[in-house]
């Protein structure tokens, strides 16, 4: 999987010592600011600079669909993957509200909806219509998995390359959690009954039926549990596949990138599988209701910054989450030192 | 002290339920965005709108020094109150970094320093020159306790007149986390040792004196443990009273009031003794470091939106969880329904 990464660049140490150094001459108690401190001297780190930028956000949502949706284990057709795609760009979504609130550029992508007809307001980067049901067959090829990392390795560049220094990654596609528990559960060694939860809202008897073919198809398609390709290849999803890509070329490119959701965060724990670097330039937006997504952000070793019973997706939670990176990095850069106040502390 | 309100208006029950019914038409699955749900639809009941405005914030800053602070129970000199005012109207202070990111309207008001010279950047407010050493004497009489609530009505009023839609109470006062455990233990019949934290940073051993004085002179004042005014005058602080007024007139005035930290928190806890009915304005921003602001919360009923390991005060950590109510806010305002996106869900 050489291919699907260059380089990661190893966390600048010494940026993030002087940070915290300028932490300390701030007119504030010493470590006042809690976790804010933590995070700015992580993004100082993440950086390579003291005095980094976290402005502006850039919210990147994959759309896609999954095979294994017709096993009935969402409160939604497939159908509405489309559906709210085509919201996502007429502006009426949760996360185009919080994306114009955080000043956000933001990026819709098709990378494998199932519906035909495609919404001019989505960038075209599908892979497939769809993946398959993995509980009969794989949900794509190798190839295919690699393209759509490929794809939202390139889109995130892109949006870096406009100016982007905080990367969110969301996504949309009925039938995603199931996929994210395959993964989870395949990744952390957890049985699929501790990572499974209610979606979008299904009965207690689907979510059981969720874990059930989980457990079969991991068993059917037996992936190594180690490669990234193999995992989303038994499991899905495309989308899942393109925020792996997005978190890659984050890292690649020094920029932070802030988790949402279970979904998101399945699609880091496999970036890290990549490559473990990628751990450092990742920052925890909340813990939302689904059960494996706290199973998953342990593995991950972050602790989220929010815990409000979000279970939406599309970014939402990390886009909330956001102006805590955007305080805690000005607080840093536009504070005045005691010196400079003329409040002789010693 | 029925002088010191005019009247809380009821929360309108029959606007938060229009604004609940209209959350489960928007798309996504109902209940998805947990408690920003639930923040909508208190905001619709406390400003009597089911598409109710949040913005702009007004963040009050009330300064004010403690004659206790002579006893040693702080990090920093009375001296830094003055100071660090002089720091928030040159702009250079965490609450001015967190005030220009949310576009909050800022007001600094000396209600109480003890330093004789003003800056002419913070507005006169002064009672006195700081309160009196509450170990020896009362910190403040009743009229001067009831002047300075009458103070923070009135300054609240003014930036609600100007359009202020959320207001944000916070403080500078060396020694004041002191008169807050005072003030939270007489309040909730906790221990002072139950209530008492480091502040801006002492030793266990300082920590263990502030518990002692504290017990000492609850015992030596014995005031009234339901009258907000008996409280002040006994354990202080000017600040704490001014933003009790803050808190009362934003609740006449049905504005939503979010909470800072302990001394916040405190001031809420007096505003409430003198009208129960105020507890339905509040919301929590965060919870602090100090163990005496979890049971102040408890008392109020309230859980915190955040839990950074904040500390700081000047109401920094209430800004920063500022985002979320507008972003319930306007997600109740600006996100389509299915019926307008064209998905059908029946």
């Amino acid at each position: 999987m050489n291919h699907l990464l260059t380089e990661i660049p190893p966390l600048d140490k010494a940026s993030g010592k002087k940070a915290e150094d300028h932490l300390n001459q701030l007119t504030k108690p010493p470590g006042s600011l809690g976790r804010m401190e933590d995070i700015a001297v992580k993004i100082a780190e993440i950086t390579g600079n003291p005095f980094p930028a976290a402005e502006p956000p850039g919210i990147l949502v994959f759309a896609a669909d999954h095979g294994i949706a017709e096993e009935g284990i969402s409160a939604f057709p497939s159908e509405v993957t489309a559906l709210m795609a085509a919201n996502f760009a007429a502006g009426g979504a949760a996360i185009n509200v919080f994306a114009r609130m955080i000043d956000a550029r933001l990026k819709v992508a098709d990378i494998g909806i199932k519906e035909e007809k495609q919404d001019p307001g989505v960038e075209n980067c599908r892979i497939r219509n769809g993946t398959g049901n993995f509980l009969k067959e794989k949900a794509m090829t190798a190839e295919e998995a690699e393209s759509a990392i490929l794809t939202g390795k390139r889109l995130a560049a892109e949006l870096i390359d406009a100016g982007v220094r905080c990367l969110i990654p969301g996504e949309m596609g009925i039938g995603n959690t199931t996929s994210a528990a395959a993964l989870t559960a395949a990744i952390t060694g957890k049985d699929p009954g501790e990572v499974t939860g209610k979606g979008t809202g299904i009965t207690a008897e689907a979510q059981e039926k969720k874990a059930n073919l989980i457990r079969k198809a991991l068993t059917m398609h037996n992936p190594d549990r180690s490669n990234a390709v193999e995992l989303l290849s038994a499991a899905g999803g495309l989308e899942i596949a393109g925020m792996c890509g997005a978190i890659i070329a984050a890292a690649e490119h020094r920029v932070p990138v802030l988790l949402d959701g279970f979904i998101c965060t399945a699609a880091a724990c496999l970036a890290v599988l990549i490559n473990p670097d990628i751990k450092g330039y990742l920052i925890a937006g909340h813990q939302s209701e689904e059960p494996g997504h706290k199973t998953a952000l342990e593995w991950l070793g972050l602790k989220p910054l929010l815990q409000l019973q979000l279970r939406l997706g599309e970014g939402s939670g990390a886009a909330i989450a956001y102006p805590i990176i955007k305080g805690s990095v000005r607080m840093l850069s536009e504070m005045a030192t005691f010196e400079k106040a003329g409040i002789n502390v010693t």
